[in-house]
């Protein structure tokens, strides 16, 4: 039976990574949610056009249960992750991926998503796709140089450009 | 010196297809402008997603000379095309497609634009690639069976997985 995702996206996030999962779920009849990592549900793309998600991450903190697997759509709010990473919508982003990968959920993501996962600690001794950037941050998955990369119940890519190769993927583990 | 783009989005569109063209030119520093084929700039993509455009077509109409190229983003509304045709946006859409023509700006779109091209009247003897289902719909231009073409000011793709192929092309002559 067809899987239920969670979808994450930071503020400003690049639009072509996002709709790339977005359009493929919804041509492959995937049902999803989409969660912006903010306070309002208003963000914008990283090419400025204005969007509005379904729902904040601060409402996906105790939800998680409702969904089969997370999907972390990267943008250019990420290289400020440090200098912002004690505001509320970042310490829930890490909490809801933390509890994701407690449970044992598909987890998906691309450019620095596979950092973030390594930061919440799901990913020990995983292979990982990641944006070649901060690859050296990773302290416990174990971060490749590869395109895409599939270990276990995680999908990376490397960045947007590999999503090409990470969605037939994902979507052969979403359709199970 | 870089061109100024105007691109034109469907109420829905696919974003896969709209965003693939807007984050490639925003990471290039090519000027765009995006208009709802659409009453107001409030439109949706295909996955459902609400999204602001920064001006609708009507707007663009007496406004071409801005512009050095024109964007057709495809979508879901086009298969309802032929029954829709008698609306304003589409009777505008329809017109701003033969200016851009006429005056010899660069003219580029995937998977039903190709079609609207040719019905604008823009396109005789132009080779085009476009979605296979409306290929037959084609009367003067010539309809092909190609990934991606290029030939003179027009720069078509079958489909939006084809934009891998045509975004390369359409960045180099956007920046001479």
């Amino acid at each position: 039976m067809a899987k239920k995702v969670a979808i994450l996206a930071v503020n400003p996030v690049n639009g072509f990574g996002l709709f790339r999962y977005l359009e493929a779920f919804f041509e492959n009849g995937i049902a999803y949610k989409v969660f912006a990592v903010a306070e309002t549900t208003a963000i914008k793309t990283n090419s400025g056009i204005s969007l509005q998600t379904d729902d904040v991450v601060a409402n996906l903190k105790g939800a998680e249960s409702e969904f089969d697997a997370l999907v972390f759509a990267c943008g250019n709010a990420m290289p400020k992750f440090s200098e912002n990473a004690g505001r509320p919508e970042y310490r829930d982003l890490l909490t809801v991926i933390k509890t994701f990968g407690d449970k044992g959920k598909l987890i998906i993501g691309h450019c620095v998503g596979g950092l973030l996962f390594d930061i919440a600690g799901i990913a020990s001794g995983r292979r990982l796709a990641l944006h070649p950037f901060v690859k050296d941050a990773v302290k416990t998955a174990i971060a490749t140089d590869e395109a895409c990369v599939v270990d276990g119940n995680f999908y990376t890519a490397q960045s947007e450009a590999c999503l090409l190769l990470l969605i037939p993927e994902v979507l052969k583990v979403l359709k199970q």
